[in-house]
């Protein structure tokens, strides 16, 4: 039996290209939205949240914007003004149905930020009342884990990127050849059977990655917790490092995710060197030769430069979240507690 | 036989005092040098984060600021250049030596940032190059998990926050409470025996607060972490509907912290309810009395108004982090792997 997960894990190439056909007319009209802007805003929640991380990096590294994540509690709870006449508000929601981010992007409009929703559902309150909508075309995803829905909210976040950096075309040419490695990864699984092997054989598991790749590792161990109802945690190899390196030992699997380029390999093959140490079985996802090595059991990543080799990870991420499960006899479809859309405070 | 840990637990009614008072008579000084600066970067990692998490809340909340949290690697690793001309920027490094703060710190300055160090090295690199100095006055620190330089780091972000805010001295008033709160959670232990049975009996843990008590979610996660060894999640209960709520069981125990007032009380008491109905066991620190007469075992938390009642709640959290190490036959004050000063990346 497939499950609807894994068709739609399958289904990602295309929604790629649909997507980028969908988005990259859109740059000339995200540059003039944020002409004058100094910085960027980015409100999610979930999955989104982990697709704003990806931005936050992004943005700052490509375009040179200072990017913050919001705290809606602030908007919701604090009533707390401010001034955004400098600030561009980045609004995430699959559904584009949840309150609490309908809510704060109709705050940031008031305190006179231009705003964009980036949303897989055109007609919905979120599109309705943005400045601009990029709606990702995922087409409906059925299964309550975000699959589709990420990778295209990665692509969108990568075409603002690329709005709003220099004009050199860079990531759109990149983002272009995402299809089709993404195909060859849902194709060919290099790796995959082994890493399900070794995880099913430790009882505590952790994820790392770090910079652009960090948002990546929290959608892995997102992914890990909706379907296998295992807590994991994700941590850069800094915060790692600065107290919960404490937990590592032989009973936990790291499962640390890393570009093929980029200033971080080097960091994230030593982290894997020192847990191995610790005892811990080690799973390299992507990386370079270097990085496969130094891990007992490695994952191919994509042929992907670092700005958008995100986008490439998820696929072995998908893959590994939606096999646990099935290995433990879960459903990957309807994860426990969780329906499609969240609202985050009950009502009434 | 005391542990260091528990007698540094003790020492923070005395360490606050202090920091209080060698503090609160540069609140001119810090409202000068923010002078036309529009917004804050808090740098730091571990538990010096957590208490950059309280920081970011409380100048937004009650000064008004914009605040993001540095990610140092957009500095360190990936050689971002900003124009931080209208930011101040707040490093908190206990030790004042940890080499990627330091060289945050010194980005910033390069980058028009005026710069405050937050520490309790007087005498240490990031005191020295930075414009001004709030140094913690929490005397020597040798159990590795951080007590009294916490609370004291909440303090200084306190007084800043103080000077920042409107000049009501509201903040200083309450600040000024808190020493003797302390004293009195540490000696009465209110609940403290009860919540460390009920946590003995289950295999799981989850931390959960939101708002300005967020960061003291975090920070009894990486406590435990810590002493026990053990992965702890601490989530808002808005991330936690958003995904991981899924890993809640019968094998659960949710800590749930809370300020006694303030927008978020009712929210968390929703959320006692809804685990517990999933099985979970409930430990409920502070709150009202309808938040703790919704969760299984009530821990009292501060008599503070909740923009400073984390300075209070940090006391029954640590209280429990150390207690249920000893259970454990672990020393809380060596947890495995650390050192009292953490260099994020290995060099040579």
């Amino acid at each position: 039996m497939t499950s609807r997960m894994q068709r739609e894990i399958g289904e990602q190439p295309e929604a790629l290209t649909r997507t980028l056909d969908a988005l990259l007319p859109l740059r000339s009209e995200l540059r003039q939205l944020a002409t004058g802007r100094r910085q960027l805003l980015f409100v999610a929640r979930g999955t989104s949240d982990n697709a704003g991380v990806y931005g936050r990096y992004l943005v700052e590294i490509h375009a040179g914007l200072g990017v913050a994540l919001a705290a809606p509690s602030l908007t919701t709870h604090y009533a707390v003004r401010r001034d955004l006449s400098d600030t561009v508000v980045v609004s995430l929601s699959q559904s584009g149905a949840t309150e609490e981010i309908i809510e704060t992007q109709a705050w940031a409009r008031a305190c006179g930020a231009s705003t964009i929703a980036v949303t897989n559902e055109a007609v919905s309150p979120l599109a309705a009342q943005a400045d601009l909508a990029l709606v990702t075309q995922a087409g409906p995803e059925l299964a309550v884990p975000a699959t589709k829905t990420y990778t295209t909210q990665l692509a969108a976040i990568a075409v603002l990127a690329d709005a709003l950096g220099p004009p050199n075309d860079y990531l759109a040419t990149a983002l272009r050849r995402v299809p089709d490695e993404l195909a060859r990864l849902i194709v060919t699984r290099p790796g995959i059977d082994d890493a399900l092997a070794a995880l099913a054989d430790r009882s505590r598991w952790l994820v790392s990655g770090r910079g652009l790749v960090y948002g990546s590792a929290l959608e892995l161990a997102l992914k890990l917790e909706e379907t296998c109802r295992q807590p994991v945690r994700a941590l850069s190899y800094a915060d790692l490092r600065h107290g919960p390196i404490a937990v590592v030992d032989r009973a936990t699997s790291v499962v640390l995710l890393s570009a093929q380029d980029g200033p971080l390999v080097s960091g994230m093959t030593e982290l894997a060197l020192e847990v191995a140490q610790l005892g811990a079985q080690t799973v390299g996802i992507g990386g370079d030769d270097r990085f496969a090595a130094a891990c007992e059991v490695a994952v191919a990543g994509p042929d992907l430069p670092e700005l958008v080799a995100p986008l490439g990870l998820a696929i072995p991420a998908q893959l590994l979240a939606e096999g646990l499960a099935r290995e433990r006899g879960l459903d990957p479809d309807a994860p426990r507690g969780l329906s499609k859309v969240t609202q985050t405070d009950a009502r009434g």
